[in-house]
């Protein structure tokens, strides 16, 4: 079955000499749509996997999906895709998207702006009167930033298989809430892989704002993406021993956050040395009073680089500098798709060919062996998980537009 | 009037020739009628004004004044006192006591050791058949440790007003709760100053845990206070730029965490280069992610030292490193009545007197102009404010022993 698409906004305006494209206030549109969905009192979003808040946004997503008359399957990792097409019947297909979940006070374009680009796609090819030959597919994908049980991509790698289904079931929240439990609380079944859904996917192309500033240096709206950076996450337990703030001699005083503020120093130092970037964002004080001096200090290091050695360096180091340190996480230089890559920039316009240090479910994907892209669109400053994230409307509708002609070249019309 | 005090353990065994004295197991059995209350899964406790577990520590204490027909007056800053004698009629009284509220994590002793050997002195007396000339009065005072809303010694401060009740209305916790709202919260009526209620106590004296190792290293097991050290709290705001943790070059960063590194650090040297000490034991990141350089860090400085002069020292120390500090407290040196420490000393076998770097209550009375003074029991290891505080059966029945000697010295018989 194809199920018709039905656009949102009709442009009937839309001279029949002229393709229709994306108006630049089509994706602004779309993101005022969620504007509202897990918003913070800081301005910054708190859109964390398995919340009420998620669930509101699965719900926005499923109604973008039924008002273009296409059909969203649920995968058992906790995705959904929506189908134009049969990717049973005629599959596998082409399938775009990206999250709607976000880091804590994370900003608005993080994940949402390649879902909201990718309906907005489909909404120009429908408009065109374009028929694909290979079934499209918009994915919104859950939990990326693993903002609340501490695994990125969680998601996508449940569906592959990178993370196991019980390794995920245990990871927790910061309350003690089981992934397995919020799920379940959720009304979701249990997480796991899911090879039939994984194989329906052909081709996955993800569109995400910059999180950098390299295309605003080059003076370019959208490129194309080669690889994303070896990158990692690792836990430091600096053990103290709880005393008084006031009368504990400093020569009897086992402080953590003493050894704490030295590791932060020390990745950072180590980042210079080996040419990577380290950063310290997260740490949990026990028991974090004014007058106690701490029992614990648990610091989280990200370090990522642009090969491999690099980041082991940088974490052999910090190592040294706390005792010890616990991999969370590890992900090796992930490629995509060379030729793929190359013929989306010759198809827009040369784009220029970028690597990235943020991971993505585009390399979770790539890393399974899906033929995989990336298309990014310029970000002013090159803020990012930040309320401060920003790209122009003009940017964000060059993305429609680059995102639409490469769906069209990787889809095919049918004849 | 003058209520009859009935002890809860009846002592039938005491020779008619030998003074009722208390029993090493006493306290313990003390301590363990509060054990279950605000204990957190560390083992220590989470006692913090005007929660549930304060409710139930404030029930707890009127049903020991109760079972020994001692009345409670709660004054209007929120602090109870069970008077044995009409302080009205025959007053002002001796007051002795403490605090049940607790540091996060805290330990058994801290406060609670002060009240229980309140009452257990009063039952000794009793069962000696004592009759006070001056009513006695068993203190427990509210939010001593300002674990909730930041500022210790509240409700001590508020009925001297030394902290006004417009400011301790205002406070808020981490959860944004003002004080006035919780207060409200409790069933309690707004706080304020209540001059005729601190008129009652014409003598403190609080018995405390010694938070040092200054009885262990002397082999003795009772100390008389002299003097509290100058302390004080600083918070320090540290501002940044949230941005992503992989795709934002060192150089482009706006990182407070390293800022926060940098001031942990340099309070350590401070601290040594002055002769004082200081500790950063409470941070909060925001937005504390792993994958994000945090937008702000807000930290908090206790500094204390035997002068006033090497505490501001050290601040400014720290704020120079810092660019600002602010001032959340500060409590100049408190002497304890000099005349008063030097009778309790030769009462108690030459008891050492000693200066500690903890605020009390009785330090905070002291500075109203109220005759105070404080015994402290051996901390075999000088741990505190840690659920491995301790104090060994022996040395808490000393305590009561010393505390019933100073009582009967300081009320005097009645003819």
């Amino acid at each position: 079955m194809s199920a018709e698409v039905r656009p949102r906004r009709q442009r009937g305006d839309t001279p029949d000499t002229q393709r229709p494209e994306c108006h630049p206030a089509d994706v602004r549109a779309g993101l005022a749509d969620l504007a509202h969905l897990g918003r913070a009192p800081s301005g910054g979003y708190r859109r964390f996997a398995w919340t009420r808040e998620d669930a509101e946004l699965r719900d926005w997503f499923t109604g973008e999906a039924k008002a273009r008359g296409l059909d969203v399957a649920a995968d058992r990792a906790g995705n959904l895709v929506a189908w134009w097409g049969d990717p049973d019947a005629d599959g596998p297909g082409v399938v775009t998207g990206s999250h709607l979940d976000s880091v804590p006070d994370g900003g608005a374009f993080d994940g949402p702006l390649g879902v909201v680009s990718a309906f907005a796609a489909l909404d120009v090819l429908r408009a065109d009167g374009f028929r694909p030959a290979r079934p499209l597919g918009v994915a919104c994908f859950g939990d990326e930033e693993g903002a609340r049980f501490g695994v990125a991509c969680a998601g996508s790698r449940i569906l592959t298989g990178a993370l196991t289904a019980e390794r995920a079931a245990g990871l927790a929240d910061a309350d003690g809430v089981s992934m397995a439990e919020a799920v379940t609380r959720a009304g979701h079944a249990p997480l796991g892989p899911d090879p039939e859904a994984l194989g329906r996917i052909g081709t996955f192309v993800e569109l995400h704002v910059e999180q950098g500033r390299a295309l605003a240096d080059l003076g370019r709206a959208i490129a194309v993406g080669t690889a994303i950076h070896p990158h990692g996450r690792w836990r430091l337990d600096l053990a103290g021993r709880a005393d008084h703030a006031g009368t504990t001699r400093l020569v009897d005083r086992d402080d953590p956050m003493l050894a704490f503020a030295r590791v932060v120093l020390a990745a950072r130092a180590a980042a210079e040395r080996h040419g990577a970037v380290a950063t310290c964002g997260k740490v949990h004080v026990a028991p974090n009073g004014v007058n106690a001096i701490p029992s614990h200090v648990t610091a989280w290091l990200d370090a990522r680089g642009e090969d491999a050695e690099r980041v082991r360096a940088v974490v052999a180091d910090v190592a040294g500098e706390a005792g010890a340190v616990t991999e969370e996480s590890w992900t090796d230089r992930t490629p995509f798709d060379p030729a793929l890559a190359a013929r989306l920039s010759a198809l827009l316009d040369d784009a220029p060919l970028l690597p990235t240090g943020a991971g993505h479910d585009a390399g979770v994907l790539a890393a399974a062996g899906v033929p995989t892209a990336m298309l990014y669109v310029r970000n002013p400053t090159g803020i990012s998980h930040s309320p401060e994230e920003h790209a122009e409307d003009a940017d964000c509708a060059a993305g429609v537009t680059a995102l639409t002609a490469v769906l069209r070249e990787l889809a095919g019309a049918a004849r």
